[in-house]
């Protein structure tokens, strides 16, 4: 194979059809079209899916293993052991999803990687390096916290929340420190995945060429008033916490878009004190999330926000800091040039999501491509991309491994 | 006694020591300084309390009663026959309290009733109207439903709301019914109350002169956006239910402060879904109640928002109107007389809160006056009114009786 053109030509709709159904038999473990997909961490639709998706590892010709967290691996040896290359090609994403989630959101980029590691022994490729399809459990946080399985394929640090769940589900953090790799053993890893969000789908374009993974801090914020009777206290002998509130929450939003075009907040949850009909609001909590390219630029709206609210009652106090990743600009290369070579239209851009590349980065050269998802919805039944997007993805998956291993086509 | 300076003679520091006394001794019924009282209605501490207040009427020479709906009346025959008026001059106000409310609201009326009967005893008046103190249930609603013991008093309609609390209180609607009185057993009923509210202590003056009770409509809103993830949606493409909200809130509290000085607007309940930190809101919805002098102004008022804010998602449904109450001009005058003739400053006001005075009108001319709370605290064991202002209070409501009475002092 010679270019992208003939490329696109073999891997036909027969193909993506088998993609595609393997992501509706997976969807269809622990869901339906009604509730969506129930297949949470250690669950039993959990199990079930990782058996589905080991038996289609092993019919692609992959060596299984699963490891102390869950996670599973599916290795394909180099056909081509001339160069004596070593270090593998990982390629995964997750198979676990948050309550009532979607089809897609990390099955397209395991079952992905699959169909990938098919199409090249269906093509008579020969494999360089080791490839490694990887089904991360755990990325959702729902049961033990986030990308919890790639903390473990990673050695992060064990953080203090997760040690009552993991006991919870037995897993001690002997177990946990089992799970670690060695950077010697791999060469980079990819994520395939769909994007989320709505910015490839309103740009018009069919592939993101994701160049890292924004920072996230969140704080709790405080503000004071005087709660008073509803009735009695006239306007002007008000202190209400929500109409400060409220003020705070425009001025956040109105610099958050004035501060560049990516950094994004988000105010999910709200409680008022007494909260009573009838009451004046004494007190308003709230969560303000944070997301940039860099925590730093984060930080510089936060102080500017605390400085001129502190006297309005605003206290912030900071309980997460998540720093950016960066992604590798060799593999932003390979999958940007990938998609060129198949015809397809690029954006980079920056993933607001987390992903398990935040932790396989400190192990191996991370990179991530994306494809629309149709309205930017996520994390819900109606998460949907379609199969045209679904096959360029898989195409530039499959193109990008072959550029990378550098073996003969 | 010709004029409120020899009045004020009288009443000196031993009786309304008396009256602080009632009041702290009620208060520790149910409650102490560290939780405040608790004596909802129909609780163990309620009929405790009532008992207190019962005996306390006997002692002041006042027949008493208690009809079904727990309401106490106290009777003074009058001394002075010779008119052979039979029509009750009624003062009261409720003792009830909310859950760890204050010692004065509600209380100090009822008390402060009792207060000008010992006075207008000792001082050898001859009534010739009889003189009813009556101790309103459960004006709070907490229990049944707000003001349900003059609800009873008036033969008001019984609310759907109130039947099952009732019948857990072993109430039948017979029971309610028969707690019915007759206008032409009535010939005014005047309250004694804290302002619950700034105005007197912000406007330095002693006696509010209450012209009516604002009327009250509850708006449910719920603003409609669109939900999505927190880190992968760009600011320019979220449709985000609480920033939406935030506009609305501010919006409604702005015109409410054009609308002219006594328009109140209160949200004190918000409620965010999915409510999740991560995730943008989806949907809010919160309560709006707005209090006038008349509800065709709060009317007015929310069609203008209803139309400038419907497009941004914002419905409005409304699920109760509370009529303004008017009090009667004639009580107004008396009250005003009698407080400058005992050298006290006064002010004409709403309350803002609802009382008694909103049934007990449909039955007589009805009227109010209130005294300082300092900084307008109210249901709260912080609620406090000074000593003075207390004395000032109860000395016009002496006074009101015997010019209402027109008796021979």
């Amino acid at each position: 194979m010679k270019d992208g053109e003939i490329e696109m030509q073999k891997m036909d709709g027969a193909n993506c059809g088998r993609l595609l159904r393997d992501i509706e038999d997976l969807a269809s473990i622990g869901g339906d079209e009604r509730t969506g997909t129930n297949r949470m961490a250690y669950s039993k639709a959990f199990l079930e899916g990782r058996d589905f998706v080991k038996k289609r590892m092993e019919e692609a010709g992959l060596e299984t293993r699963v490891d102390r967290v869950g996670n599973l691996y599916g290795l394909l040896q180099p056909t081509d052991r001339t160069a004596g290359f070593s270090k593998r090609i990982a390629v995964g994403s997750h198979i676990d999803t948050v309550p009532h989630g979607g089809k897609y959101d990390g099955a397209l980029g395991v079952l992905g990687g699959i169909e990938a590691v098919r199409r090249l022994r269906a093509a008579g490729y020969g494999n360089r390096h080791p490839i490694e399809i990887i089904a991360f459990n755990e990325e959702e946080g729902n049961v033990i916290g986030g990308t919890f399985g790639s903390k473990a394929f990673a050695g992060a640090a064990l953080e203090e929340a997760m040690l009552v769940p993991m006991e919870d589900h037995g897993i001690t953090e002997e177990d946990f420190r089992s799970c670690r790799v060695s950077p010697d053993d791999y060469f980079c890893y990819m994520e395939y995945h769909i994007e989320q969000g709505g910015i490839l789908e309103r740009d018009q374009k069919e592939i993101g060429i994701v160049e890292g993974i924004f920072g996230i801090v969140r704080y709790r914020a405080v503000v004071t008033g005087k709660a008073n009777h509803a009735g009695s206290t006239p306007m002007d002998l008000r202190d209400d916490a929500l109409e400060k509130s409220c003020r705070i929450i425009e001025d956040l939003m109105k610099r958050t878009r004035r501060s560049g075009n990516t950094m994004v907040a988000t105010v999910g949850t709200i409680r008022l004190d007494p909260g009573a009909v009838n009451v004046i609001p004494g007190k308003a909590e709230f969560i303000i999330e944070l997301r940039d390219k860099t925590v730093a630029a984060v930080f510089r709206l936060i102080e500017e926000l605390r400085e001129r609210w502190q006297e309005e009652g605003l206290s912030l106090e900071e309980f997460l800091i998540q720093p950016e990743t960066v992604c590798d600009p060799g593999l932003e290369t390979a999958i940007e040039e990938s998609a060129k070579a198949l015809g397809f239209s690029t954006e980079r851009m920056y993933s607001g999501a987390g992903h398990d590349v935040i932790n396989t980065s400190f192990v191996t050269p991370s990179g991530m491509l994306f494809i629309p998802s149709i309205g930017g919805i996520s994390h819900h039944r109606d998460e949907y991309s379609c199969p045209q997007d679904i096959e360029r993805g898989v195409a530039v998956l499959t193109e990008t491994i072959m550029r990378i291993d550098g073996g003969n086509r």
